[in-house]
């Protein structure tokens, strides 16, 4: 199935957030759930999960629900997770390497394929089989093993360098972690990701309590 | 300064992002930023960097632009970063571990003040002067600590019972980097961070440039 282009840009970000809730329901054994129960697991209401879910084709049988394997299927294909995805992973410090041994990565269809960092005592060394490969062979390393993503947790000062070599290694999705907004082509999708920005975010809502405003 | 509590939520998701930007052009010693400015640095359009600062008061001059410092200033105080907030981490996993070690929270003024975990291995040991506590004491630690932000690094089966213990110890800010809904109290304000979600959006985007469509 080719990816619907209609998808609004917001039922998009909300569809992983479903297809968790659904994978949830499929392992304690739901057969059919409800626009309902789906925006209860997931904090939303059910009038958008049913206009996000129409998005995807005629699913569903009012009054009944969802066939819940049948949803995974169908969302998993407007994701595109129904093949495995292969991910570069940029920059193997503390926070790369934390990601490196997330399972869950590999649990949602995403396998590490290759990782470069810059630290000599890194590069050239081995971890579950992938050998740690330097900056300046990265753009050969990374086409070579076929990644479509490149996820980049190098220091801020490193990042739009580590981009621009994954970018012309033809990789054209880049979950950014490290701190500093990234310069790419139009056709490169970039989800930044900045645990600080979100401490900050949460700083706002602790003001207000300390101001008793809320 | 109390804080503003008629800023748009919207407007609040951009300020650390402005300001992350404003601190990048204050150690480049820029004096003056023009909206324009921000906005290129940001990757937004000027009319909505004038918008959002115009919550924040009368500011700027029309055809100059902005005081950096004075920018920078007024940003930090609206999101309550003027004053060092104290975190406790829950979980201290690889993940958590890489957090810990992560130096921007700090320079953001952000200070760890406890470590929560359930390995029998790891409670009791000292991690840069912190002692990691077991979650059986996290409600009494957590209280003594201070701690106002909880960043709970837990594997997705932990987390609900990890928010139940920092909730009941008074923390109303959790960063949740377990893939699951946490559910609390609606005076407690959550932030959810799921990689996983945000390699399955980056990978909707591959699946149209599959289909040739984009």
């Amino acid at each position: 199935m080719p990816a619907p282009t209609h998808v609004p840009h917001t039922t998009i970000q909300r569809l992983p957030v479903y297809l968790r809730c659904l994978l949830q329901a499929q392992a304690a054994r739901v057969r059919v759930i409800s626009s309902g129960d789906i925006a209860e697991m997931c904090g939303t209401n059910p009038a958008q999960v049913r206009k996000d879910l129409s998005y995807l084709g005629e699913l569903g049988t009012r009054g009944i629900g969802y066939d819940v394997d049948d949803l995974v299927g169908h969302i998993s294909e407007v994701l595109g997770i129904t093949e495995r995805r292969k991910v570069a992973l940029v920059g193997f410090g503390k926070l790369g390497a934390a990601l490196y041994g997330y399972s869950g990565f590999a649990e949602r269809g995403f396998e590490f394929v290759a990782i470069v960092d810059v630290d000599p005592a890194k590069v050239g060394t081995q971890t579950d089989g992938i050998t740690i490969r330097h900056l300046d062979d990265a753009c050969e390393v990374v086409r070579a093993s076929g990644a479509e993503i490149a996820i980049i947790s190098t220091p801020a000062d490193g990042a739009q360098a580590a981009a621009d070599v994954v970018v012309e290694a033809g990789v054209k999705a880049i979950l950014n972690l490290a701190p500093v907004r990234l310069v790419v082509p139009p056709d490169v999708a970039v989800r930044q990701v900045c645990l600080s920005t979100d401490l900050q975010i949460l700083s706002f809502y602790l003001a207000q309590h300390d101001g008793g405003e809320r």
